[in-house]
């Protein structure tokens, strides 16, 4: 049998993402024995129980000790706010990796926190989720015909980057390598702000004094346009600040299109209004979407 | 056997919605003979292959000759334009109903262009769909555990009321009253609304210099918010054009809510957006919606 990438890995997050991780590398063959670690410890609990980790540890610092790679499963904010302790804590040598959906401010965070680590922390974000949240929902296929982006930049060892990207690729992932900021211009435009404009559509409804009965005889197109508004709020307070900058840009364009809209369906005019449906129609025809999840604990 | 409420149906337009009212109805045991007309030949004659229709006829005035009740499948503008060759032709005591999307505009033009025989006129609108358009998509259920709005007003005959509404009640569909303003208010929040906005998100996207590069890792969430925009262009130009006024209003509501949000973003509010974010979600989670159709025809 073949030696796997990592002996032992670390999880520091064992919800959906992290469990998911872990059985998805371990069922790959990507890894020995897991260690995991979670604030909630009826999490790590049930995630050891489920047989996604080995060994549950008391602490951050605990979990860490023996790793050949950690990987970073948490909200966006707290993997920023995790480096200085892992710095103190993990063996030289180890790798770190993450799944944020933000890039720009976890690299920055790294550089500083991880001080002359930096160089072995590989940035990822899986394009992946489930329906539901928690280790419980954590699947072994859940990468499989989904990309994987990283984003290192000059710092970044060419041998870690190659070492996780090998596992991420053994799940079935494809790769795109990206930098980080070009990583959240695009998912400011393809997830951030999509989530932000259904939870203003859902907040402007509910807020409405007709807003219940209106929503009464929502049917099938409101149901999936506002699926993604039933997200973890305080997930996506974190993804929106740690990716403000590049969001705001993007709801520029949006609003761009909107003012675009207003006019011509202010002065009737049905022929500008076709040209921007017929558009926006034919791209979105030619969109391919990889069948699976489809769920609030996406992107 | 019981008599069926109407021994005579004619479908006006022969696509989805017209195929499943034929069908649906005729299976609840409400109608008799079905006469089909669409300005498509090719549609009717498919139309007639199914079973759906039993006599095509070659024109609007032939069709509705012998008809008890004439049912508009159309656009909403095509209903609206209908309405004049209808009196024409239709017999005397003939129920006319409808299946539009908006309805101050199509009761307005039903006013004009029935004259006397508004009165036997039906504003209908089922909130139901299916995955494509076309007759070959009809399903006999696709009415069951669904909405159905009527929206007469003082004018309308209780009885001619009552008789289309007992046929959607015999297809499993649950019958609302309103006005027509209060359903186009509705509508133009919980349907009109949401489809331009993914109208706009898609057309601003296609018009960015890297938008298929940021299309191609658009994840399930994106799928699912902007599978509306892939819906007909020019159905959705006519119920723009014909929900404007109360489309405006929502649009304006609408516009506020993001307002609200790119304050908070733009200064870092992390309280506000976890509110904005948190009801929401809140709002978005306490909805029940029916399982079944999911598609870009709904609505």
């Amino acid at each position: 049998m073949r030696t796997p990438a990592f002996p032992n890995l670390t999880i520091i997050g064992c919800g959906l993402l992290g469990g998911s991780l872990a059985a998805a590398w371990r069922h790959a063959g990507c890894v020995g024995s897991v260690t995991g670690y979670d604030r909630d410890s009826r999490t790590l609990a049930r995630a050891v129980e489920l047989g996604i980790v080995d060994r549950a540890a008391p602490s951050l610092a605990a979990a860490v000790g023996a790793a050949d790679c950690i990987a970073l499963a948490l909200p966006v904010c707290a993997i920023s706010a995790s480096f200085a302790e892992l710095a103190q804590h993990a063996p030289p040598g180890a790798i770190c990796t993450d799944v944020g959906s933000t890039k720009v401010g976890i690299l920055a965070a790294a550089r500083q926190g991880l001080g002359s680590r930096y160089a072995l922390f590989v940035p990822g974000h899986p394009i992946a989720g489930g329906a539901l949240p928690g280790v419980e929902q954590a699947r072994k296929d859940l990468f499989d015909a989904r990309w994987v982006i990283t984003t290192p930049d000059g710092a970044t060892d060419p041998a870690a980057l190659e070492r996780v990207e090998l596992c991420w690729r053994a799940c079935g992932a494809s790769i795109e390598r990206m930098s980080a900021a070009e990583h959240d211009r695009i998912f400011a435009a393809v997830s951030h702000l999509p989530h932000l404009i259904a939870f203003v559509l859902m907040h402007q409804l509910a807020c409405q004094a007709d807003g219940a009965r209106k929503l009464r005889f929502a049917g099938a197109g409101f149901r999936d346009f506002t699926r993604i508004a039933a997200s973890d709020p305080a997930m996506w307070r974190d993804i929106a600040l740690a990716n403000r900058e590049a969001l705001l840009g993007e709801l520029q364009n949006f609003r761009s299109g909107l003012d675009e809209l207003q006019a011509a369906l202010a002065a009737g005019d049905g022929v500008a209004l076709d040209a921007l449906f017929e558009q926006a129609s034919r791209a979105r025809r030619a969109q391919n979407f990889a069948p699976g999840a489809t769920n609030a604990y996406d992107d």
